[in-house]
């Protein structure tokens, strides 16, 4: 008998109850609890937990892993009040957007004779709460798993157990890896999507242009959707990470800007064609280690095959694009449209 | 017998001719021309035009309507190109998006005896070229007309009927109001979304932080991928309303910024609150004009209803995190998760 105690039943806690469930594994008792009497609730109509314990201390008292599934700053609270309570040996585990902060509060408020090991699901969508919970949500999404340096190894074992149960591959990275890399790619598109949506809604005019937002600004604005309080957590915990990556935005936002401002047509082109490029390349799954001295991992010879026949048609549309300013700047002014 | 010449066979030009034909109007002969043979050939072979005519000047020379679907730049060259070849009261159109600069270019080069109308479909996707084109791409959209000042009664009225064959409502719209409305809600989520994509690929990491991207990454930065010429022509044409909007965006993020270093918690939490709000509104259509002075349109009772009802819902959200930082303001610090 196994017993997994789930504490936040928002979309990720849900998902992860529904999940498990669906994979029928015998002997597996799923207590759940979480602070608002509505979401536990509708957890527990949803059959995503066995039982409902009202109670966050009595929740864990049994528990062979706790699965911590609230927002980052809340994880924190929530080790504090079940610290006491853990039985010997209980794994400890949780779902949190930023790592580094997290094993340190595991390190100062855990006792030592429970096993730390972070998890982070690389799945979500923007509606949150227990009723956009999905069982499939986490089919075959990469799960950073974040082991503490004490972490005894059967207990990284159990947590990869659970990862590989919901459908998810475990994927091992550094901490401080994660953070960098998920600031980057996760809360740097959360923090322009939120930064569109505050530029233009604080307009006067923002009602009369509403009507002439389409799919390209509902899909860039789609983060700003996200559960605010999750996304202030993410924020908080990992701003000395993040901070580097909006310098890096503007830098990038101060050059268009100043290519709007002197007409530099050729800039503009520039940046595009670049973007497009890498964009392209992304998508396809051919991005590449750079090549030179910082290169370390070589693809295999099918890979950069095919890399290369993409990198011919992404290039070849660029090119085309940036050789017309060439022409013209050797003198040639040639008309672009027409032949 | 109406002859309708389509310049530019990309996803545009092509959807355009793919949804006339299916709308299967009798006496409608169109007329393709695209500098490109492939994109000519390929939209021939989708029969989304009667027939192709590798001559621009012989293309319009018994057209009763010309539309031109390039992208911006290449508008202008296209008017100087057919302005010769134009037959009397043949009405001129086109599908940029951006509209002063074109109209300009219209009353500049264009001969009197034609009209101008300028069009721009509010409907689009990130592939580009005729391949992409589909004949339901315009079904439900708006689609902005702006006709020229000396623009024929008549001819903004085959435009609009244009409009409807092809599924689209006509949207009414001065230009200017046009350039600044799409600025904001079009080319500066554009804008962002390249800018994404330009600060994070430069990055000697990026290959590795590339596997920890995934859907928010993918959906923010998928305008990137939109055919680069286009972009940049947007950009050129549009840049004096772009600009200011670029300004604000980074305003917000020197904001977003400034609570990042100096661990504003509160700061970052009225952040996401406030766009939460607003683009959960915007998804439910409850924009509303600003209550005060500016206020011009108010909306009907049941508007106002639904309105208030969802705000309601979103307000309580946002406020019940705002009255956390209240309630430790006020001295009586509280556990934030536990109850």
């Amino acid at each position: 008998m196994s017993n997994i105690t789930i504490i936040g039943l928002g979309l990720i806690g849900t998902s992860i109850g529904l999940a498990l469930k669906k994979a029928k594994q015998p002997n597996l008792k799923i207590t759940g609890h979480d602070r608002e009497p509505t979401s536990s609730r509708t957890a527990q109509k949803m059959n995503a937990i066995d039982s409902l314990e009202w109670n966050i201390g009595k929740s864990v008292r049994e528990a062979d892993m706790v699965i911590i599934a609230t927002p980052v700053l809340a994880i924190k609270e929530v080790m504090e009040y079940i610290a006491p309570q853990l039985p010997e040996e209980c794994v400890v585990t949780d779902t949190g957007s930023t790592k580094t902060r997290i094993l340190q509060w595991a390190k100062e408020i855990l006792p030592g004779h429970v096993s730390f090991v972070g998890g982070h699901p690389l799945a979500g969508k923007e509606e949150s709460g227990p009723t956009a919970a999905d069982a499939g949500l986490f089919e075959g999404a990469d799960y950073c798993v974040i082991p503490a340096p004490n972490a005894a190894p059967w207990a990284t074992q159990a947590v990869v157990s659970i990862v590989d149960l919901i459908g998810a591959k475990p994927f091992f990275i550094e901490a401080g890896e994660h953070d960098s890399f998920a600031a980057a790619v996760s809360h740097l598109p959360m923090a322009i999507s939120a930064a569109l949506v505050a530029s233009t809604t604080k307009s006067p005019s923002w009602h009369e242009m509403a009507k002439m937002a389409t799919t390209g600004y509902r899909d860039i604005s789609r983060l700003a959707s996200g559960d605010p309080e999750m996304n202030r957590d993410i924020c908080v915990t990992n701003a000395s990470e993040l901070a580097p990556w909006v310098d890096r935005l503007i830098t990038e936002l101060l050059e268009l800007r100043r290519c709007l401002h002197e007409s530099d047509e050729k800039g503009v082109a520039q940046f595009f064609a670049h973007v497009y490029e890498e964009r392209e390349k992304w998508m396809a799954g051919v991005t590449q280690a750079p090549t030179g001295a910082a290169a370390v991992a070589l693809p295999g010879a099918a890979e950069q095959m095919s890399s290369l026949l993409l990198g011919d048609v992404l290039a070849r549309k660029s090119r085309e694009m940036m050789s017309r300013y060439e022409t013209e700047e050797s003198g040639k002014k040639k008309k672009r449209w027409l032949r």
